[in-house]
């Protein structure tokens, strides 16, 4: 499973989509939508810069909502939505 | 089904997907929308602070109806459509 | 099908996703996108005055155009694309 | 079909999302997207002075390929991929 | 086949989503993609001149490369992945 | 497989949405996401300029996850979720 050219972020929290519950599917998406912020922008200083704008703002926290929503949709889908 | 780790935010209300009818499905794809902002500014008071500011942004309203029709794409899909 | 917990909007008309047609269908994502707006933004007088505002700014218009296309996307798999 | 509380525009041309090849297909994506621009701004001066204001503006121009794209995977998902 | 009503601008190369590879399918998406700016502002002088400024704007480059992912989905689906 | 119209940017790495693990089905989705951007700004000093501009802006930050997300979807559903 290892792989001497994975990158030092891992992108997918145990390299799986399946989880227990929805709510632990929508912790997975929180998480891999932040990862990919973190691959593009490694410099956590600068992450912890940014965080007070968008968190102040309300048109980048919808933006977020809307990503975190499309990556549960994928998530959603692999558990079968967990029925 | 509770565990030591999840957030102080519920992310998916009733840890299900699975709503009698679509208005009730609909009204879950509003909260979770809400919580995933909730849990990214998890401020209540700069919360309350920016509700006029995307109520009155027409832009932002529409932002936000994109995001309640992505999750309710899931969660209709779970349902079946509920047919 | 009623409960105490319901919102005085109805986000759902006809609380169903299944319509005759295509064109009923359409219908139903244009009304179903507007019912978000009106619960997010409930003073009429305030979407009154926003409507000039987003009916003269090309992008908006396009933001709204695609809001309706995912809405009518999940209506017309609940119908199986009326074939 | 015809029905008395049916706008005046009518937003599904045909009422049938069935094409016989992916070009008509992708004609009744733009000629949809259209139409639902058609109906929130019914004016068509309004509509003719916009034009050129997306027309020219390069953002604007992707997020129109963007609600086509959106269009035409259900087009394309209701005529089984015309295969 | 052909139809009278068909405009200038070819909008699916080929007529047809299937490809023999993912290689093909992207183009293809990159393509159908370009097609529809260009019935859009039907002007090659126009689209020449647009072109250094969204290929030198970071926002305009993300939104291109969000409208050929939402166009392969459809196209990847077409083709059942390749698989 | 080679075909003398391919263009020399590599759209799909290894031609294939197939992966061994989500892990790198999550690094493909990255690397196809680049790959748009560079073919449409083949410039790789102006790649190299711009990098900056979008990894100091939340908003693009955001874009990028969502483009991520959505190529990962396609990818995800390609191997069947890796399940």
């Amino acid at each position: 499973m290892t792989d001497p050219s994975v990158p030092p972020v891992q992108l997918v929290p145990g390299n799986s989509l399946i989880t227990k519950t929805p709510e632990e599917g929508r912790q997975l998406a929180i998480k891999m939508a932040r990862l990919v912020i973190k691959v593009t922008q490694p410099d956590a200083a600068t992450r912890e810069r940014l965080r007070p704008v968008y968190a102040d703002d309300p048109a980048m926290l919808i933006a977020i909502g809307h990503t975190v929503a499309l990556e549960f949709a994928t998530i959603a889908a692999a558990n079968k939505y967990w029925t």
